[in-house]
C-alpha cells in the first residue's frame, strides 16, 4: 500500500526548515531530542498504516448506527485502533508530564498526528477531540476537574466532545438556547446540541462533554455563555463514575463523508435519565460564569489549524495515490507519436496529468508546511525565552489562523478532485481510495467556521486588530523571506520579486478596505480577500521552502523546486484579478435585491 | 418540493433568445407550433417531478446489485418511471415520424430532457443512451436493422448501450482488443467492455449493445475499428427475440454517484451462452467495416453536449435548492448590527451567501444557455434552407462541442459545491439533496472524454481545422453580439468592451500556439487554454442574453442582469492570467522529470 504521507517531506519541514531540534534548548522540551521526535513520528506512521488505514474504507462503508436503546453500534476495528493509539500514549503527546503527557512540542505532535488524519480521519477524530477537550479543561479547570477528567482522557479511558452548535444556531453562537441553572455546587442543563462528533459510542468508559450554555445574568447573546463539563457518567455511590447523566442520543447525522465518526444530535436534560433522581443534565462550571465563549475560542483556534491539517492530510494521501497510479497506468502516446504499434506510455508522460500532479503537490505540500509553520508559532508563543518573541508569535498566529483553516480546506479538496481526475473513471469508483478522500475532505470548508466566516474573521478582525500590528508583522516576515531568498538561492529570485509585488498590492488593498467608511461594503468580498490572502501566504511559504532547498542536489529538492515553480507560475497569478476586484469596491453583492434571484 | 429547473428561464432561452418557433417554417418541423413545444416541455416537467425526482434519493441509497445468476436487481421505481416516459413517447422526440418519432427540433427536445437530467440523471440515463443508440443505427444502419432495433427502442421496449471502453483502453480507443471475425452474414465477437451504462437490467425486453471491435485487415489502431449491433437477445426459432446472445455481466461498478444507473463490466463471447449452439457473441455490422470510430463520433459529439446538459441540470437543481434554503434559514445579523436581541436575518442577506448564489446562477444559466445554443446549431445544421448556413452551423458546433462538454462539467460541479456551502453542515448530510447532486455531477468531467481530452480536442484539432475557419466563424458571431449589445442595451456596453478585449487576446494567443513549431510545447497547457476559452465563450453567451434582456422590466430580467454582471465582474477576469501563462509558452510541465515527484 502507498504511504499516506511523506516522511521525507516531514523531515525536511521539521528539521531542515523549522529547526524543531532547537526547541530542545527550551526548558519545557529539555528531555527531548531529535531521537525522541523521530521515535514519535515513526511510531505514528506505523500505527496509522497498520491500524488506521486498514479500516478506513470499511468504516466508510459501514457507518455507525443507532440501536433502539439509544446506544451506537460500529465496526470493532475502530476501538481496536484507538486502544492501540491510547496505549502508545499518543493522546497526551503535547501535555505536561505532570498530567501524564509526553511534553512534546506542538509542531512535532501535529506532524505525528497528520499520519492519522491521512490514514483515517474518522477514527482519528475521537482522540483529537479528546485532546482538545483535555487541553481546555487543563487550562481553565480546577485541579479536581483535571484529576477527574483530564487524566482519564489522556490515558484514553475517557473520550471528550465539544458541544457548541444547536439546530438553529450553527455559525451564530449568540443564538444558542441551551440553559444552565445553578443548583448547589453544580448546574442543571437543558437543551439540544447538533453536529456533536463522538457524542455517543462505547469506545471509552465515559464521555466528557464540554457544553456551551447560557446562565442567568450574563446579558444577551454571547455574553451570557458559560462553559460546562457534562460527563455521560457521574460519580456514583460506589465511588466510580457509574451514575448515568441525562445526556441522550436523539439521532445520528448521515454525511457524505467522514462517516466513521459518530456525529450526533444530543439532548441534555430531557428527563430520559434522572441522575441522582433529579431533573436536568448535571454540569460543572469551567472557570468563571459568562466567559465560556472566550475559553472555547482558545480551543477553536487550535481546532481550526487542526482542520487545515486534516485537509492537507487527505490532499497528501490523494496526491500520493494518484502519483502511483499515474506512474503505473499505461494509456495513450506522446503528442506527435500516435503509432498504435508503439507501446502506450504511462499517463505521467502526458502534460495534463503532470499539471494535475504538480498542482496537487503544490497544494498539499504548501498546506502541510503552512500548518507546521503555525504550529511552530504555537511552540514559540508557549516557550519563547523572550517575551516579545512570544507575543509576536501569538499575533502572527492570530492573523494566519483563518488562512491555515480555509486555504487547505479549499485547495486540498481541489487536490482530491484532481486525484480522482488522474484516475479517470476508476477514480470515481469506490474501488479506489481517492473518491472517499474527496467526500471526506468536503467537510473541511464547513466545520469549525465556514469559509465565509474565516473571511470575515480575517478582514473584519485579524488584519485590523491592534492597528494592523498583525499585518505589519506578517509583512516583515515576508520581507525577510524575500531578502533571504534573494541572497541564498538563485532559483528563488524570480519568485521573490513576484511575491514582493503581490504582497505590496495586498497591503495596499487592505488599507483601502480598512479605511472604507461603509463596513458592509468593505466586507462584501471578504471571501475573495481570504482567497487572495491565502494564495499570497502560501506563495511565501513556498518561498521559505525554496530558500531552504537552495541549490541542493537530489530528486527531493528538484521536486520542491518544481512544485514552487508551478505554484508561482500557475497559482499566484490568480491573485491579481482578485485584488483588482477588491480595489473596485464592487457593490454587486450588497446592492442585490434577493427577490430577483 | 422545489422545481428542479426554471420553466421561465427555458421560455426565455427558447422563445425570447433562440426563437425556436421560427423553426416551424422549416419543412421538417412544419407540423409543430409553440403549442406543441410547450406541451412537450410541460409534459416533461410533470413526469420528471412526479416520477423521476421522487425516487432519485432512493435509487442513490439502493444501488443495483448483481444476483448470483448474473442478472441485476434494482428498485421497482426505475421501471415504473421509464414505462411512463416511454409511453409518453419521449424517447423518440427528435426522430422522424416515419420511425415513430415526434420530429421535434433538437433544441426543444434537449430543453425537455433537461428536466429529467435535473430530476434524476441515473434513471434518465437509460432512455438517453437508447435514443443515442437509435440515432446512430437509424443514420448508418440498414432498413432491417432499423425495423429490428430502432423501432422497438423508440417504443421503449428495447434499451440501448454504447460499448467503447475496455479495462485497459479508456481514452485511448486505438488500444481496444475486442475482436470481431466474420462468420456468414454476421460476426463473432470476443472481448471485454468496461464502464457500460445500462449494460444489464430487466427494464426492457432486450438490450441493444453497440460495440466497437477490431476486424481483420483494417490496419493498426483506430483504423481497424468497426461497429456492431450485439443484441442481448437474438431472433429465436419462434420468430421472437428469445435466443440468448453471449453477452455476460461480469460485474457492476460502484461509483461515488450516479448510482441508480447500472454500470457494468461485460464479457462478449466468453462461452457463458452459446447462441444457436455456436461460440462467440453474435454481432451485426453497422455500415461499412473499419469505419466504426467515425460512426461512433457522430454519436460522441451529441453525447458530449448531453454531458454538458447533465452537468448544467444538476447545477441548476442545486442552485434552486440552495436559493430556497438561503431565503428560509435564519442565521446571524447584518454587518454592524450585532444586537442579539434583534431577530436573526435569512442567510440570503449575508453578502457571501449572495456571492455563492450569484455564482451558481451565472454558472448554471450560462451552461444551460450554451447547451441550447449548441442544440440550435444542430437544428440549423440539419434543416437550414441555405446550405452554407448549415455548413457554418456544423463548423461552429465542432468548435463549441469541447466547451459545451467541459465548461458545465467544471463550473456546474463548482455550483453544486457552493450549493452545499450555502446549506452549511446540513448540506453535507444525506438529508439534503445537494450532497447527492455534487457526487452525481463529479462524473461529468470524466466520461465521454475527460477534461484533458477536451483541451487537446479544442487546441489540437478544433481551432486549427480548415485553417482556423471555426475560430474565425466564432469570432464573427462574437463580434456581431458585441455590436448588437452596444446598439441595444446600455447595460451591456461595459460587458461588450470587456469581451472584445478578452476575445482579441484569445485570438492572439491561439495564433501564437498554432504557430509554435514544437507541438508538445504548444499543447502542454491545453487544459488551461480550454478553461480560458470556456470562460470567454460563456461571457459571450451572457452577452447574448443581456442583449435580449435589454432594458426590459421585471424581476426575471433583473436577475439576468445581476448574473451577467456577476460573471463579468468575478469570472471573466480569471482569463487574463491564463492567457498570459499560455503566451509565455511555459515549459514547466514538459520539462518535468517525473522521477522527482
Amino acid at each position: 500500500m502507498t504511504d499516506v504521507l511523506s516522511r521525507r517531506d516531514l523531515d525536511f519541514l521539521l528539521y531542515e526548515w523549522l529547526d524543531v531540534v532547537s526547541l530542545t534548548t527550551r526548558k519545557r522540551f529539555a528531555e527531548h531530542s531529535k531521537d525522541t521526535f523521530d521515535a514519535v513520528l515513526d511510531l505514528s506512521a506505523d500505527i496509522a498504516h497498520k491500524h488506521f488505514a486498514t479500516h478506513n474504507k470499511k468504516a466508510d462503508a459501514n457507518e455507525p448506527t443507532m440501536r433502539a436503546d439509544g446506544t451506537v453500534e460500529m465496526i470493532p476495528e475502530v476501538k481496536q485502533a484507538l486502544d492501540i493509539f491510547s496505549t502508545a500514549g499518543l493522546t497526551a503527546g503535547q501535555f505536561d508530564e505532570s498530567v501524564g503527557g509526553m511534553q512534546l512540542p506542538t509542531t512535532v505532535v501535529r506532524a505525528a498526528m497528520t499520519w492519522f488524519q491521512a490514514a483515517n480521519p474518522s477514527t482519528a477524530a475521537y482522540p483529537f477531540l479528546t485532546a482538545a477537550n483535555a487541553s481546555l479543561i487543563s487550562t481553565y479547570g480546577t485541579e479536581q476537574q483535571i484529576d477527574d477528567y483530564v487524566r482519564p482522557m489522556l490515558e484514553g479511558r475517557y473520550f471528550g466532545t465539544m458541544c457548541l452548535s444547536e439546530p438553529q444556531a450553527g455559525s451564530s453562537l449568540a443564538d444558542i438556547t441551551t440553559r444552565a441553572l445553578p443548583h448547589g455546587d453544580s448546574y442543571r442543563l437543558t437543551g439540544t446540541k447538533m453536529w456533536i462528533s463522538g457524542g455517543e459510542h462505547e469506545l471509552s468508559e465515559n464521555i466528557v462533554h464540554l457544553v456551551l450554555a447560557k446562565t442567568p445574568g450574563g446579558g444577551a447573546g454571547v455574553k451570557g455563555i458559560s462553559l460546562f463539563i457534562v460527563p455521560k457518567f457521574l460519580p456514583g455511590s460506589d465511588g466510580g463514575f457509574t451514575e448515568r447523566n441525562d445526556v441522550t442520543l436523539v439521532g445520528l447525522n448521515h454525511k457524505m463523508g467522514n462517516r466513521g465518526t459518530t456525529n450526533t444530535l444530543l439532548s441534555f436534560g430531557d428527563g430520559t435519565h434522572s441522575p441522582y433522581g433529579q431533573a436536568g443534565a448535571i454540569g460543572f462550571l469551567v472557570g468563571e460564569e459568562h466567559r465560556g465563549l472566550a475559553y472555547m475560542f482558545h480551543m477553536m483556534n487550535e481546532a481550526r489549524i487542526g482542520v487545515g491539517f486534516g485537509a492537507a492530510a487527505l490532499g497528501y494521501a490523494g496526491y500520493l495515490r494518484s502519483l502511483d497510479y499515474a506512474k503505473a497506468r499505461p494509456q495513450g502516446r506522446p503528442v506527435g507519436a500516435n503509432d498504435p504499434a508503439e507501446r502506450a506510455v504511462a499517463i505521467i508522460d502526458h502534460a495534463d496529468v503532470r499539471r494535475m500532479l504538480l498542482a496537487q503537490k503544490a497544494y498539499v505540500e504548501g498546506a502541510l508546511a503552512l500548518g507546521l509553520y503555525c504550529s511552530r508559532l504555537v511552540d514559540e508563543q508557549d516557550t519563547a525565552l523572550d517575551k516579545s518573541a512570544a507575543t509576536d508569535a501569538g499575533l502572527l498566529l492570530d492573523v494566519l489562523t483563518p488562512i491555515a483553516k480555509s486555504w487547505p480546506s479549499q485547495w486540498c479538496l481541489e487536490a482530491n478532485n484532481l486525484a480522482i481526475q488522474v484516475h479517470g473513471g476508476y477514480g470515481y469508483t469506490r474501488d479506489y481510495d481517492v473518491e472517499q478522500f474527496y467526500r471526506d475532505n468536503r467537510l473541511n470548508p464547513i466545520h469549525e467556521g465556514t469559509h465565509g466566516i474565516q473571511g470575515l474573521d480575517l478582514l473584519g478582525r485579524k488584519v485590523a486588530m491592534r492597528d494592523g500590528a498583525g499585518m505589519t508583522l506578517l509583512g516583515s516576515r515576508i520581507t525577510e523571506a524575500i531578502e533571504r531568498a534573494r541572497r541564498l538561492s538563485h532559483h528563488a529570485v524570480r519568485c521573490a520579486d513576484e511575491l514582493e509585488d503581490v504582497w505590496n498590492r495586498l497591503v495596499d488593498v487592505t488599507d483601502a478596505l480598512l479605511s472604507e467608511p461603509d463596513a458592509a461594503a468593505a466586507l462584501a468580498n471578504s471571501s475573495v480577500y481570504l482567497e487572495a490572502f491565502g494564495h499570497t501566504v502560501v506563495a511565501w511559504i513556498w518561498l521559505e521552502q525554496l530558500t531552504v532547498v537552495g541549490d541542493k542536489d537530489g530528486a527531493f529538492y528538484d521536486g520542491k523546486r518544481a512544485a514552487a515553480r508551478y505554484f508561482y507560475t500557475y497559482e499566484l497569478s490568480k491573485v491579481g484579478p482578485q485584488i483588482d476586484l477588491l480595489k473596485s469596491m464592487d457593490r454587486t453583492l450588497i446592492d442585490l435585491d434577493p427577490a430577483i434571484l
